[in-house]
């Protein structure tokens, strides 16, 4: 089967992601729908409305994610795509919609052509992606890969510390299901993602072939000084944990530049008590985010920043406490499927790019089942979690053609 | 006559201390006593019926500042002591009041041994010192020593936003006066006060006196990036608000470092927005308390802290916004009366060490009217503004009995 002969329709991509966008609308645009709460399960109710009509083999799992499979002809593991519906407190209508909505169009058009494919082609929309109500983030496809944490993660409670948990949350809005986590096989998961970050608008590319995820580290110190009066301590006699804290800060983008290209590193968090004008802070808090595409090479990075932490701390005579809050090692997806997407972007006559994954997406939970890749498409000022975040109209279509295309020569 | 025969007694000026501290007490110690709420109107209250029982000629200015005058055998301008007896709002027993109640046991002494001065003698409490429920602060002796700013000093609003104003609080608590602002003169002026710092207890001296306060600059500089995704957003491409006030305040510390002892800088409040762990802060606000002993090194210090702000946010390419919210010049206290202090500490066999004051007083504003100091005393730890601040019997006594002969000196 030639998949260039089939088309797939960019009104109706754009149509569902409308639809989407209008749960948990916010002012100005953009969307609230964190997980598990209403608006979570009035958009897993469009998405299973969508799946009956497209006459899939619905199955729900017990950490909520939900998968609708179209049969083959023969009965192996589904090929799967998929994303999440979650979003942040403030997220636009494309992070993680556009990889479902994009799977949903793909049934659209096998179904249209009456396409009776070899292999099995699924859709997933994995529960709490985004981490913000109920941590970690990436629950779902983290517990669909490693059954045996499942226990933990249903009992994680809420962060607003209204004591729900990701079971309770489940059990009440009806998406608790029967299926076992992890029981579904997968021959090979493909994530189609907004890139979230800049890279693809300024080098003027319109497809990233994600080959990797970045490792992600992060690291919260906490400063234990002594608050003092800013005019009359000398400052030779200070334990001043702001200063500390802002060295650390400051210390970091050194870091990154001595470094090089592949190694990131952020502070967008820096916390002073009981930050006055005129008080030393008594205590500060930072959360310090390391990321490289380098395992290697992002422990030592982490070894330097721990060395320089304790360095400055003593000079200051301030007290620390550090927390490893996350230390996700970099996640290479499969080779061959990255080629694969590359080779049929550049036939189907769209500039591409093998590139690493900045942020953390499902795809990186499902590499340790299956083949696994991702496929990105430009964000415009790499604007993302944000009621600003937008990607253009042919960059949608551009993405769910290309995966349309590689999952048609897969399951053909 | 000779002052070293008549003596102070502490117990008196303890009870006193013990009794404004339980207006406004906290729990666990200290006292919440901002200015101009019913708790200071307690405090008020109590200070007019000690003023009383004292038989003292009282005036109340349009600024609610209280004094107490006794008569000597001429009639110009009294010697007056003094401070005020507002607090922050947690602050300790001993800031301010120690001041207006050295004043009152100095009458009890003069009335005890039925002395007539030459001179008349004076205590006052000036309102507002603190300047945390309605800015700025030495709010009562600025408008003592420049009643042109009178109105602007009344019209202040409460910076909970309440509504409330310097004028209608004073109404309220019953303490807006008849007497004109100003319309006293003083011949001569001493505060005597706690330290608030730990220089005194470290170095092992009794007694401060102080030949000048210190000049304060407060900047604060606000940043304004983009909030951009701390994994997919290279270095090179950021405009990170939050890293430039990390640096800029590590920066204030090499600034001060690199000036030398008389410089000192802090920066007590950092405040990031949205304050994510993963997202580059959009906006960063910092506010820098810069202090020196000679104007002009102060001035230089700013100077040179303006040009680096510029070349870091030119570097990281964010806008940047400058407010100069304080610029006091440093203020030399009267040389013959600093000395007097240390003469008199001497004799009475206190250790004494002439330094200035790292923090503002009332007495700055007075020094513009008349000759003018003050003297410290040693505050444990240093600590003030706090409900553990604390200063040893013995010290007090030492600081009231100077008080009490310089005064002595002066009036007999």
């Amino acid at each position: 089967m030639k998949s260039s002969s089939f088309k797939i329709k960019l009104t109706r991509v754009e149509e569902k992601l409308q639809q989407l966008g209008q749960i948990g609308a916010l002012p100005g645009g953009g969307v609230s729908r964190l997980a598990l709460t209403d608006e979570d399960k009035a958009a897993r109710d469009l998405l299973l409305h969508w799946m009956e009509q497209l006459k899939l083999d619905i199955r729900i799992d017990e950490l909520g994610n939900m998968f609708g499979i179209r049969p083959g002809k023969t009965a192996g593991p589904p090929v799967m795509v998929g994303s999440h519906l979650d979003s942040v407190g403030t997220g636009g209508l494309f992070d993680g919609s556009l990889g479902v909505v994009a799977g949903l169009e793909i049934m659209e058009v096998l179904n249209e052509h009456n396409i009776l494919t070899n292999q099995p082609f699924a859709i997933a929309n994995f529960t709490n992606e985004e981490g913000v109500r109920f941590t970690p983030d990436m629950m779902g496809s983290h517990g669909f890969s490693k059954p045996e944490i499942l226990q933990d993660l249903l009992n994680a409670p809420a962060v607003d510390g209204s004591g729900a948990t990701v079971k309770s949350e489940l059990q009440r809005i009806g998406y608790a299901g029967q299926t076992p986590c992890g029981s579904l096989s997968i021959d090979t998961f493909i994530e189609l993602h907004i890139e979230q970050g800049p890279v693809l608008e300024t080098e003027g590319i319109q497809i990233g072939a994600v080959e990797m995820v970045q490792g992600i580290y992060w690291t919260e110190y906490i400063f234990q000084g002594v608050s003092n009066h800013a005019g009359t301590t000398p400052i030779q006699m200070r334990k001043d944990a702001g200063l500390v804290a802002a060295q650390v800060a400051a210390f970091v983008r050194q870091l990154a530049n001595m470094m090089g290209a592949n190694q990131v590193g952020t502070v967008g968090l820096i916390e002073l008590h009981p930050n006055l004008i005129n008080v030393m802070a008594e205590q500060a808090r930072v959360i310090i985010d390391l990321r490289n595409t380098d395992g290697i090479s992002l422990a030592q990075a982490q070894v330097s920043l721990d060395k320089k932490v304790k360095e400055l701390a003593k000079a200051e005579d301030v007290k620390l406490r550090k927390n490893e809050l996350v230390r996700f090692p970099p996640v290479q997806f499969d080779a061959k499927l990255v080629s694969q997407i590359a080779n049929t972007a550049q036939q189907l006559g769209y500039s591409v790019k093998q590139m690493p994954s900045g942020a953390g997406h499902d795809a990186q939970m499902m590499a340790s089942l299956c083949p696994t890749a991702m496929i990105f498409v430009p964000s415009v000022d790499g604007i993302s979690h944000n009621i600003k975040e937008f990607t253009k109209a042919e960059d949608m279509e551009r993405g769910c053609q290309l995966l349309f295309n590689v999952v048609l020569d897969l399951i053909s």
